[in-house]
């Protein structure tokens, strides 16, 4: 189930018993037969010794010490799993990302202005792969805190080259990931790592990025949740600048420097404002907090869901559609949409996305 | 006599006769005795047909086939020397410059761009210097129409290993200078070469260029001309790509390819809009052509001229004052400023520079 699911099914039965007991019904209306499978208690409690006998320790949405800025999160994720040291995931954070086969040059700039971030009293947040991101932890641990949010569990890391860089960040810094224990990372876990990386973050700045790479997701991702967007330039002639260079061409403040990154990020959080709730607040021109409503159910209104939902299906498709569109084109109201696919997402018919987009599975 | 004084003069006495008859008098008001050296109409011919010698011609501002885009600046040449294709001055014409100490990488971008510009029947002009200059020129000669405004005189070309090239773009495009012939360039006639090249483009584009470069200095004559700048974005660890990353914060247009030059030009050099006047336009709020008095004769006044005069010799030094700067701190109208200033011009005490701005001798 994902996070926007978790955080409407909450915000509908208030507690997670009440949430478990109705699913199999909510289900059913989805079109779906066998119920979904909630893993048993006995299940959750091992994954937490699992984490704990690593050294680590798991944190809930709505726990007192749940990450600050992921809190700020429209749909924060509502299980973590975290080695090292919590205060790490308090700090103001920056995250620092960009290609895999980054330069030599890449690497010193993102190794140089980790350092000075870090020298600042930030802590340096990237996603432990090769090339930028490694250099920015490197730059970090030298002087102050990191944090590396990754794609598997917290007993698999990724690169493997990577697991002595991984348990240093965890002595100093933290490690974070929703997937699973044993999760090994593949393709798809991806893109829940880079909404930790932009969540735990004031401001991204990307390093080098070609165009249509992951580091420009983050950057998307990061600006839909109001952080600062932040670009270092280089020669239009390397492709890995090209996806920089765009990030400025579209407004990313241009970084030459720790100084440029310090003079764009704002003192307290709270000034980040809310980031737009992934569901149709664009529509309503509100945010998360805002009497949208979580939750609509069926019986409640005068809303076919069967047909919804059909047509819904029928919209959709594998890649990745824009709800807004997808609100417009159905012809529905919000509403009608939410409640719909909330149904189709328990039936594991549709999946949402990072970005306030879904697809059909 | 510079531009802004010749312009004066001209609205003033209507004919050049009539101003240089009235030369000797004015001079004195501004506190000199001997009267200016006017060249005589013999020394005058001579020059014309030194020019004429060597391939050339000399034209006239108000003549026919003056350059349309230097005649829509403020205080356009009064006289110019060219070699080579006139066409070539009247074309749409594109500014390629930067760094005489250019890296390979920003040298082959020059090039490249300037060859895809010329290939849209854009006419790139550079200043016939080592590095990004060159590198423009050779560019566009491949395919298109280039301009070289030089510092010199016709027959002096600059830097001497650039000879051949320089009779390669009068073969093929033009070469234009404000200096007489004879002139072997110094440091102190590169500014009215860089107004040129920025007077003679509807945008500028700077490839390298370090923080202070006269590069930039071209840029803001060209951004005060109304013109489009572009820069081309570069490493933040090199320094020749300083400047050009800082014009880009400054609102240039970040610059990859010869298509982002061309989305963002004007198709009309109409387009541009006129450049405000050099002097006191912003405190009027009023561009040249509108009715701000282009000469106060002080017997028409009240101002005091030798008193004008006096305190602002007072506020002036060998480093260029802001004019705009200098009204505010004198006290007096801008009316006494500009005639008071005009007379210490022909007086030969105080000298006009690009960028609004004046010194004393």
């Amino acid at each position: 189930m994902g996070p926007v699911t978790y955080r409407r099914l909450m915000a509908r039965f208030e507690t997670a018993e009440a949430a478990i007991e109705a699913l199999p019904e909510i289900a059913r209306t989805g079109g779906r037969q066998a119920p979904p499978s909630v893993p048993s208690r006995r299940e959750a409690a091992q994954e937490v010794e699992r984490v704990q006998a690593l050294g680590g320790r798991m944190v809930f949405a709505g726990d007192a010490d749940y990450p600050p800025l992921l809190a700020l999160l429209p749909d924060p994720p509502p299980a973590l799993s975290i080695l090292g040291d919590m205060a790490a995931l308090r700090g103001r954070g920056v995250g620092v990302v960009g290609a895999r086969n980054a330069s030599a040059n890449g690497q010193r700039m993102a190794e140089a202005l980790a350092t000075d971030l870090a020298a600042q009293e930030l802590v340096v947040v990237s996603g432990l792969a090769r090339g930028i991101d490694a250099a920015a932890h490197r730059g970090a641990l030298h002087v102050g805190l990191t944090v590396a949010a990754v794609a598997g569990g917290l007993d698999q890391p990724y690169p493997p080259e990577h697991a002595g860089l991984q348990a240093e960040i965890a002595a100093r810094g933290a490690v974070i990931t929703e997937a699973p224990f044993g999760t090994a990372p593949q393709s798809r876990h991806f893109p829940r790592r880079n909404r930790l990386i932009a969540g735990l973050s004031l401001g991204l700045v990307v390093v080098e990025a070609a165009p249509r790479s992951g580091s420009l997701i983050t950057a998307r991702l990061a600006q839909e949740a109001n952080r600062e967007i932040f670009a270092v330039p280089g020669s239009p002639l390397d492709q890995r600048c090209r996806g920089t260079n765009d990030l400025i061409r579209q407004g990313a403040h241009l970084t030459e420097s720790a100084e440029d990154v310090l003079a764009n990020l704002p003192d307290d959080p709270r000034r980040l404002g809310l980031a737009r709730a992934p569901l149709f607040a664009r529509e309503h021109g509100q945010g998360f907090g805002d009497d949208i409503p979580l939750w609509d159910d069926p019986a409640d209104t005068e809303i076919d869901i069967g047909a919804a939902q059909t047509n819904i299906m029928g919209l959709l498709s594998p890649s990745p559609t824009d709800l807004d569109d997808l609100v417009r084109r159905s012809g529905l109201p919000a509403a009608a949409v939410s409640a719909a696919l909330m149904h189709l997402e328990l039936a594991l018919r549709v999946e949402f996305m990072p970005g306030n987009r879904v697809c059909r599975v």
